[in-house]
């Protein structure tokens, strides 16, 4: 999956008849009309001339004081002075690329990760070293196995890429015990870790876990933030703390890339930190996410077949779907296309073309009618390839896919091919 | 002059005792409040929700058209569909760069060049190769000779890159004759031309010349714009325009980078730019730059000794100050800022440590009165230097410098030092 496939892909995902839960959009739909034009016409009055001019290549000091309060928000302290302000959580990625990798240099990323940064690692020509993930994120065993085999090789990863909270695009959460194992490997192999958390404040169940750069061994970890899930992603602020020595390369670099972040969303962006409504928005936000992951979690358990697995995530953006090893969800994608529905591939989630019978969905994007018909649209499409392989083949499809047990348990799958064992992982917290 | 150098230097002149006249810096002060307030409120009834989300990574159809008016403004005709919306005109170079730049390739710029873009090419490591400007911009005949010498030794520019209007940091214009050499020697050589147009629209007197990519052998230039400088440097809005296999990349290169501009701040370009204000806003701020302008002529007429020589540009933000060559204008900023004034020493538009004796100064960020206090800051301090070395050496300075003719040429400088030429260079036009 190429990167200018993905954007054919997005092209076609903004026809309005297209249910799109391809994308990472956030619902800006519910951000209320009324704050924005009451701090926009604050803004006119009192710092124009100031939000419309160029800031500091840092950030201007009231958008770094807002990134540190939303941090404290996790109960992770930083010093505003360690922020660097970025065109979105992206552009952190682009610039400590920007600062550490040289072609050929070795980035160890989660299996399944981030589109968004495979083209970031790409683009600079980095090689990206997959260590596969489990329900409890990124698997600290496989972690260590991979970096003794990149030794031998004489390969020294510049750095590790995780999303520990509901990751993009598998919606697992790193476990607390991993947190700490993966920052022991750290240290132990003096690597640094870039912690990407753009949705840690959208948990819609469970207990929050300390951000890893508020952990022990924390201070070997550039930290990236971003306004765009918790406000609005069209403003483009994002942010980046690190080691004193990098946060200095990544300045220097922003400066060469675009001067500096836009002062008039920056503005934006701290005159509504620095207001109370926030928490009570990103608590709507996380409420009508929360219901549709829930609509969304209904809608496969009533029209994926037994065969497709698929994880409850607790927080985020996205939820992660396997299916029968014999569907290519890129072929998958043209035919659902067809029915007017879209999803992000498996494959865009690795370098190695692994990942073809996985798909990632989006439940933020879409309303919950908007879903369940997506679902429906996308049950068509699987279904017809499982009739038509087990016509071919005269064989039942051979898996029962894993999945989370429903809150009630009344709809969980049950075993009506006989036999086979049905595998169920309950959410680590029972949920509203 | 490094970076993080001028980065310091930058800060101090965020002080509020200081007079920068260093910066680019439009005055943003000039921008109505009510149209700003009346905008957003506009904004926020009707477009919320899509100015609050992710747009494509080409940017917003309405901002790219936008940008296409306002080149046709300048008789550039421009497809829409052939631009690409980027953070800022900087990001434009950086995303060429990264496009079409391995460590070591060479870049062919003018001497002296744009700061910015000194480090946007060495954060790419380019290697960048000056070819010296004079009042007619950019001279094609030192250009030929370069690329003789370039070829001889194997090396193949990647590109030409010109600021042909109103050059920063020299001030100076390329003549149409040029424009037509430089695209014939672009065509017989087979290279990309990186024209770079901030300042276009900011003329203070003389005709407009046209655009090198409208002009025969204009299917080789990638065209740079922005609304910085008309509009608003804090929305962080530019644009690029390049023959289509460039742009294809550069759009890859922008996603990766920050997946998208701001979608808010582009749809608060386009409802400007579809507006019928903006042309008066240019107007308007072209007559308040022309009389600093003229200001800052009179001042340093009046201030700078006989031996100190600059120049009149027709618009843009800048003009070009050489000082006798027994100071250095680096160790001259010290002095300045302790004076509390600022300006870019010369060394900072060139990589190879020219221009010790130059600075740019900026004409557009202080008012008349800041710059009528801040050349007579400059004044002392150069002065200082003179009584200095004509103390120390008992000679007088040795050379008269270069002058634009004052308007009534009243000021013009007397060649009281007996015997010595004053050279005097009349604008193109008499200007208002």
């Amino acid at each position: 999956m190429t990167s200018s496939a993905m954007r054919d892909l997005m092209a076609i995902t903004e026809r309005p008849e297209v249910i799109s839960l391809a994308g990472g959009l956030p619902d800006t739909s519910t951000f209320p009309t009324a704050s924005f034009a009451a701090l926009m016409h604050e803004l006119a009055n009192t710092h124009l001339a100031k939000a419309l001019q160029y800031g500091p290549t840092e950030g201007l000091a009231i958008a770094r004081a807002a990134a540190s309060k939303v941090m404290a928000d996790e109960n992770a302290i930083v010093d505003p002075d360690d922020v660097l302000i970025t065109t979105g959580g992206q552009q952190g990625l682009d610039l400590i690329c920007k600062a550490l990798i040289d072609p050929g240099d070795v980035i160890i990323a989660e299996g399944p990760t981030y589109p968004g940064a495979i083209s970031a690692f790409t683009s600079y020509e980095a090689r990206v070293e997959h260590v596969p993930v489990d329900e409890d994120g990124l698997d600290p065993v496989l972690l260590r196995e991979r970096l003794a085999e990149l030794a031998k090789s004489g390969a020294r990863p510049k750095f590790i890429y995780l999303i520990p909270n509901f990751q993009n695009p598998a919606g697992v959460t790193l476990s607390l015990e991993r947190r700490h194992e993966i920052l022991a490997i750290a240290r132990e192999n003096e690597l640094l870790i870039v912690e990407d958390n753009p949705y840690g404040l959208l948990r819609y169940e469970g207990e929050a876990l300390p951000t890893m750069l508020e952990l022990d061994g924390g201070d070997s970890v550039a930290y990236i933030g971003t306004f765009s899930k918790i406000l609005s992603p069209g403003i483009r602020v994002g942010w980046v703390t690190a080691p004193r020595p990098v946060l200095e390369k990544l300045n220097l670099g922003k400066q060469a890339a675009d001067l500096c972040a836009s002062s008039l969303t920056q503005h934006f962006v701290a005159e509504y930190i620095s207001g109370a409504e926030w928490p009570t928005y990103v608590a709507e936000l996380s409420e009508i996410y929360r219901r549709r992951r829930d609509v969304m979690l209904e809608s496969l358990a009533l029209e994926l077949p037994r065969s497709a697995g698929w994880n409850a995530p607790e927080g985020g953006l996205f939820l992660w779907v396997t299916l029968p090893d014999y569907i290519d969800t890129t072929d998958l994608l043209a035919r659902a296309l067809r029915e007017n529905v879209a999803f992000v591939p498996g494959r865009a989630a690795w370098v190695d073309g692994s990942g073809s019978s996985s798909m990632r969905l989006n439940f933020s994007g879409a309303d919950e009618a908007g879903i369940r018909e997506g679902i429906r649209r996308i049950g068509i499409v699987v279904n017809e390839q499982v009739e038509l392989f087990e016509t071919l083949t005269g064989k039942r499809s051979p898996a029962i896919g894993k999945r989370p047990a429903t809150p009630d348990d009344k709809q969980g799958v049950t075993d009506d091919a006989g036999g086979e064992v049905v595998e169920f992982r309950k959410p680590r917290s029972a949920g509203a």
